[in-house]
């Protein structure tokens, strides 16, 4: 069987400073022709971060998209200039929380949306955190705090719906997985 | 401390069949104004069905945004005259895989990418599936076959990358979440 499609024509509507939205004509496998609609995304890190004493740290922001606030793992999209997924990472940690990981596992590499954008996310578990010595200049638009939790106490905030997002539910289910796999 | 963004205008850019395109102007907590990028999508369903054998249903498809073909876990756009997502889940199952579930269980309910899409997906477990009874027909512009895999083998594809979003990894996990539970 074949899925590829075949681009025909795109046209540019939207080019903002995180997406840009493109409109593609293809022809689908069957001859016939198709709209795609398309956010285009530069990409984005994550990083599960578990501290000595077994709690995750998350980050409580206000996500204009959906009204409310919420807690996320520490994340942050690739600038243009990072060639290096890692140290956008390193850099997210220092803004967001703080602090500076001895060394970065790649843990999952993953589309966000896969039917209309094409955000990919690297998410990263961070070993031996160490407070920044020298902590980098925030974002002027961004205002978070940081909360640290055990696993259950994340489980109750999936529950309650504090916790909402695709990136940070599969965070706490991998630390979950990783702690039922060591006991 | 105060989170809050509170919204001063809303420009729309874009309106699509599958998402609209806004950008927001917003009054940050410290008095600054600031820009926001969001795209609207009316929302989705993802399905987790693990067969009697023991295998979980995978759909491979073209996915035009990331240029690829991937194995995603059954899913689809909740239609702006579906108001009860277990029905759309149903719709979906039957189109996809051509199957009826007796039950449906709610596993998770997330924001797949809050930074900048307010796009909502509820992910089901189905029990009990059984062939449909009336075949309902296939949207014209898909183009999928169904593929069914261990948790041994879907580990594998997500290493291989063929399992690339981030519905489809947290079923994985998910599915492994429970067997190690079970055993």
């Amino acid at each position: 069987m074949k899925y590829e499609e075949e681009l025909i024509s795109t046209k540019k509507i939207y080019q903002g400073k995180i997406i840009r939205v493109e409109e593609e004509e293809v022809r689908l496998p069957n001859g016939e022709k198709a709209k795609r609609e398309i956010v285009r995304h530069h990409g984005a890190v994550a990083i599960m971060c578990v501290t000595d004493d077994d709690k995750m740290i998350f980050v409580k922001q206000w996500r204009e998209p959906l009204q409310r606030i919420t807690l996320e793992i520490p994340a942050g999209k690739i600038e243009a200039n990072e060639k290096n997924p890692k140290k956008t990472a390193i850099r997210e940690l220092n803004e967001e929380v703080r602090l500076q990981p001895e060394s970065l596992d790649l843990i999952a590499d993953f589309y966000t949306s896969p039917g209309f954008a094409d955000e990919r996310m690297l998410m990263y578990f961070a070993h031996n955190l160490q407070p920044v010595s020298k902590e980098l200049p925030q974002d002027a638009d961004e205002f978070l705090n940081t909360v640290e939790l055990t696993l259950t106490e994340a489980k109750k905030q999936i529950d309650a719906g504090l916790i909402c997002d695709s990136k940070t539910i599969m965070a706490v289910w991998k630390w979950e997985l990783l702690e039922l796999r060591r006991s």
